[in-house]
């Protein structure tokens, strides 16, 4: 790792509000999820007086609604600041018209978009391209990020070429798994996007500012007789961008040694299949392209990053000659289309093409549905048939319309040298925050990277939190959730009736348990299936009794620090003592303005995680465990069939089928009746 | 003309709220141009007590916004309302994140859309597809109706197949050019929707409606675990929407022995070239096509009816199997797209085909520019070229980025028996509602057809005003301006100097003038250019001094009723004695309650625009008539480039390069200080 690099350890929302905030004069904002930290962040250093590269603190302007900001975005180009917003899903949705007019003035206007599903049969606040492919049409480009990384980097590409090309952007990057996706990336200084940025261009923008010192009129009305032509005039602008994306992102690529091209090719320069797709799934796919090729196929990737202005030329020249069949993955649905937006691109690319490729186009990862190295090899695998299947969809069982391609085996793809490490918390026990704490440490002081991703259930306190951390000595891709833990560490007794955790652990891998339990109340208290797993996959088991102990020491309910000190004894990621300083020195600058007592207290939490860990003999009997019969729940087939499922965390299993008869969404009132929670640590 | 069917004389607004009356219950409205008069109609109509289907006046709801009018929609649908809105342009455009929640939710309401441009570098009021093809990913179904008589007959199909298959939908016609267009139609009785409705479907969706009586949960979030699956849930009902589309389109085929298909062919059956496009366009293809075979070609044009869903199987099966060559046209710009919508769609149905159909694309009539069948012609001869051109333009001349196609020659293809009539008026001089009266009363009286299409300049009062005629022994397409006048008319004499308004008449066509000239002073008054057209095309050509004549009834200003009788009695569209008879009628009509007095007035009026013509004699010197030496005119650039040859009516042959500098639609205040009206009939 060279030693001019600047780290930070941060999610994608705070590597694009980095960037923004360079390139910012006027924010117009209204919160949405999962864009609500971009605006947060530019807030909080506006507020703290940080400089954007004019010299002056962002302004913001929140607003009644996202069609506000959008109005305040116009306006204030208009006025000659440059103008930027943050958002995703229907928020983005009511800023279409306001879009169409600032690509229409050919205003530098940027909106980062966290992109987000739009609701449909049912809300969903979690990730897709749904929102931004409505968009697609009004006339801003739209640059695609697909890691946090990139979030950075190519924020910077979309301000600079804004300003320059004079054409708006939509910079947007997965929502949630990008936007709160945790890693260690590489920061870039503001002297190089003040070196980058087109002074000349920036005084062009100004002079173009409505005044009073040089009256225009602009927004007007025009009738048929000039609007057709005049609509035709901003065409040489849009050819000519592409040529300065592709000059920004060789600007930003001399600065970070990262390399970015609007179609970018990942794979065999003699490929025969190839993946295109963009987003956070790019970083799968290259995890997987990587894998087969290593086993002798010949496959490949491009990943579009420039998705419009849509260079026909640029996407045929990043595909080798070889190629012969090409599936094209969208993340959104549009019902009643015969196929999504990428893929419909992309067999215009090759019309009327005699031995062209063959082309079929699937979706994937709608609303967050976790996409893996698994569904990524289904594709490949569809695309080896004679007849690849067309319109297809990965990560779920279609058994209505059967769409869904064969589920193939997953296979641990993360880079050697992972370490991977899976928390199930309680809603609010303090696991996600020691977990952030845990990953910076580790960012921070040592030269490994690391990613976190935290999944809560819409319950929020009291639900179940589940994170996914990783950790290497190579930078990580894997955009998906852990399928292999070397660690995997609960944090509620009361979870393993409840959850079937267990088969995410690797062979050979840790569980820690945090329970109060001896040997024979282990025993008794877990289920057979649990017991099996331990003792058919060599399970390195652990309990510790952390809510007694946290009790003892006079910290009530937060076990974090207790049991994030016995993860770092246990996972081995750093040397103990080094985690143990590290987490002191932590303690000590929380909690030094509350007295020695507090911090000592919280010392000793992080001495007894380490010296109370109970390794627990697995007996050898637990092979043979016998599961109990399952008490009959007498409940309606909703319940049973759909809810129990859910509830039990095992949602993603369910078929389409299961929503037969609630295809619009409609679901039964009166389900929480035949829910038990009984997660609580003492009896209420 | 069988005597059964029952005709009305009507707009394409007119049109469709006819049906859209039928199968509403609930309106949520909101006013926007050109669609206002739909929601007026049924407004007037519900306040009238007229009935719909369910034996109720429509309720009507008037909103906020077009925002509130869609959450009306969707929320009465959910009451169980069958709910109908109507709008257009950036009101669609507000309407976007409902439609994806009605979709979603598989509720039939059906949105009325006068397809218009939305506004980007100007705003445009006028038509094109731009609003339509921005709602083509909501879940929506669009079925787009391509004249009058489809407005009516296509939005019952659209309220039939919503109820039956549980998908709204936007039924769309072209902004003015069909929502405007007064044409003579033929209705259907309700009792013929009435026996078409599927009650059964109808009483489903009641019996799906929120309420206490049976409580559910609709519009629930979902999570990463079950939102994906739960979406795609709704396949079946997009997959049988195309068959459900087809028997309601047999049905009302049934009715009214008019043919209509989801994708419908028109032309010859060995075609090797096609048109593929939707909208008003398709009635000026078939004449093209229509006049192309005659002359022993082999070319043909596929009807888009149902754009979504998209139907490829359908497509496929309506193209004949000689076509070679294919030509989309698209009624809306996407900048940065390398295709537009109906473009891509059409290239994936062809997607890896060897052997395939060679498809190009191009860019059509926006803001309601006017499409020819000249510029098809122009069409049909790019896909003649051995490689043709593809992202083309018609109707323009693009001399920036060169994607127009080379003008063609425009040939008369309005069907034999046709007679073409065109008068120049001044804003609020009644000439348009003399127009309006006119085709009433020869569609209403006359077994001929009729079409009228009125053009304002954007200064309504005071402005020019354009009214193109048509009448005829067959049903009139031709849906753009008239090139070929059989009778011209010119309101208004100071017009003489400013528009160069004959070349729009035929050889030996007839010119009336209302001006108050003998035949001294039309020889000092007439520009060479116009003295020269009349000589040189053996014009008949007549005047009348209607402000005298006027004046002298006690009519005032108001010479509209001695126009239209001077009108009657040149143009001789029906015998002399019927038109008198038929327009005194109705100023008996009109005026009665005011007196037999003013019925007089107006009756002298009538005879007077007849009894005062005076056929001028055409001096043979016409012919050689010199122009004066233009005056030299200091005024900016922009003004002589520009603003004058708008004023001049002539905006339409400016090419894209007048627009060089001004693409984000910037214009130079102060324009109006050049600006001659100088129209008043006396010195103000």
């Amino acid at each position: 790792m060279a030693k001019s690099k600047k780290f930070m350890t941060v999610d994608g929302n705070s590597a694009a509000a980095y960037t923004a905030y360079a390139f910012t004069e006027v924010a117009g904002i209204y919160p949405i999820t999962p864009s609500s930290p971009m605006a947060e962040i530019a807030d909080q250093w506006s507020s703290q007086g940080k400089k954007n590269l004019f010299g002056q603190p962002v302004r913001l302007v929140e607003m009644q609604s996202e069609g506000g900001a959008a109005a305040v975005v116009h306006g204030s180009l208009n006025a000659g600041a440059l103008t930027t917003t943050f958002t995703a899903s229907q928020g983005l949705l009511l800023m279409i018209p306001n879009m169409y007019k600032i690509a229409g003035e050919l205003l530098p206007g940027v909106l980062h978009v966290t992109a987000r599903a739009v609701a449909s049969h049912a809300l969903s606040i979690f990730g897709d391209h749904s929102d931004v492919m409505a968009c697609r049409q009004t006339g801003f480009a739209l640059l695609a990020s697909n890691s946090v990384q990139e979030a950075l980097d190519l924020a910077a590409v979309a301000h600079l070429s804004a300003i320059r090309g004079r054409v708006p952007f939509v910079h947007f990057f997965d929502g949630f798994r990008t936007s709160h996706e945790v890693q260690k990336i590489e920061s870039i200084d503001y002297a190089e996007f003040d070196r980058l940025l087109d002074r000349d261009a920036v005084k062009a923008f100004r002079g173009r500012a409505l005044s009073p010192n040089h009256p225009v009129l602009r927004g007007t009305a025009q009738n048929p007789d000039i609007f057709f032509q005049a609509r035709e005039a901003c065409n040489p602008f849009y050819d000519a961008l592409p040529a300065v994306i592709e000059h920004y992102m060789d600007e930003i690529g001399k600065v970070t040694g990262r390399t970015y091209k609007p179609f970018q090719y990942y794979g065999a320069p003699d490929a025969t299949r190839v993946i295109v797709a963009m987003g956070s799934v790019c970083e799968t796919a290259e995890e997987t392209v990587d894998y087969l090729n290593k086993k002798g196929e010949k496959v490949g990737l491009v990943k579009v990053h420039l998705y419009r202005p849509f260079s026909v030329e640029r996407l045929r020249a990043a595909i080798p000659a070889s190629v012969t069949k090409i599936a094209v993955l969208d993340r959104t649905k549009e019902p009643g289309a015969h196929g999504e937006p990428l893929y419909l691109d992309i067999c215009a690319s090759f019309a009327s093409e005699c031995n062209g490729p063959t082309i079929v186009g699937g979706r994937y990862g709608l609303g967050s549905k976790d996409t893996t190295p698994g569904q990524i090899l289904a594709v490949f695998a569809n695309l080896a048939a004679k007849a690849p299947k067309n319109g297809f969809t990965i990560g779920i069982t279609d058994d209505v319309t059967h769409h869904s391609l064969p589920v193939v085996e997953e296979i641990d793809m993360t880079a050697a040298g992972t370490i991977s490490c899976k928390f199930w918390g309680f809603g609010s026990d303090g696991t996600v925050g020691a977990n952030k704490n845990s990953i910076k440490i580790i960012g921070d002081h040592t030269d490994k990277y690391a990613q976190a991703y935290f999944s809560y259930d819409s319950k929020k306190s009291g639900g179940v939190s589940v994170s996914d951390l990783r950790f290497g000595t190579n930078p990580i891709r894997s955009p998906y959730l852990i399928k292999k833990a070397d660690f995997l560490s609960c944090q509620n007794a009361s979870y393993v009736d409840k959850y079937d955790m267990l088969p995410d652990l690797k062979k050979d891998g840790t569980f820690l348990l945090n329970c109060p339990w001896d040997a024979a109340e282990l025993d008794a208290h877990l289920p057979a299936a649990m017991k099996r797993f331990i003792a058919d996959n060599g399970i390195r088991f652990y309990t510790i009794d952390a809510v007694r102990i946290a009790k003892e020491l006079g910290l009530g309910g937060r076990i974090n620090t207790i049991m994030q000190a016995a993860f770092f004894k246990l996972a081995k990621i750093i040397p103990l003592e080094e985690a143990v300083g590290y987490m002191k020195g932590a303690n000590a600058k929380s909690y030094g303005k509350k007295g020695v007592e507090v911090v000592a207290m919280n010392d000793a939490a992080i001495d007894a995680g380490i010296d109370q860990l109970v390794a627990v003999t697995v007996p050898a009997v637990w092979k043979t465990s016998k599961d109990s019969p399952k008490a009959e729940r007498k409940v309606p087939a909703f319940i049973s069939g759909v809810a129990d499922v859910m509830n039990a965390m095992e949602g993603d299993k369910l078929p389409v089928s299961a929503f037969t008869g609630r295809e619009d969404g409609t679901f039964p009132q009166g389900t929480a009746q035949y829910e038990k929670r009984g997660t609580a640590v003492d009896v209420p």
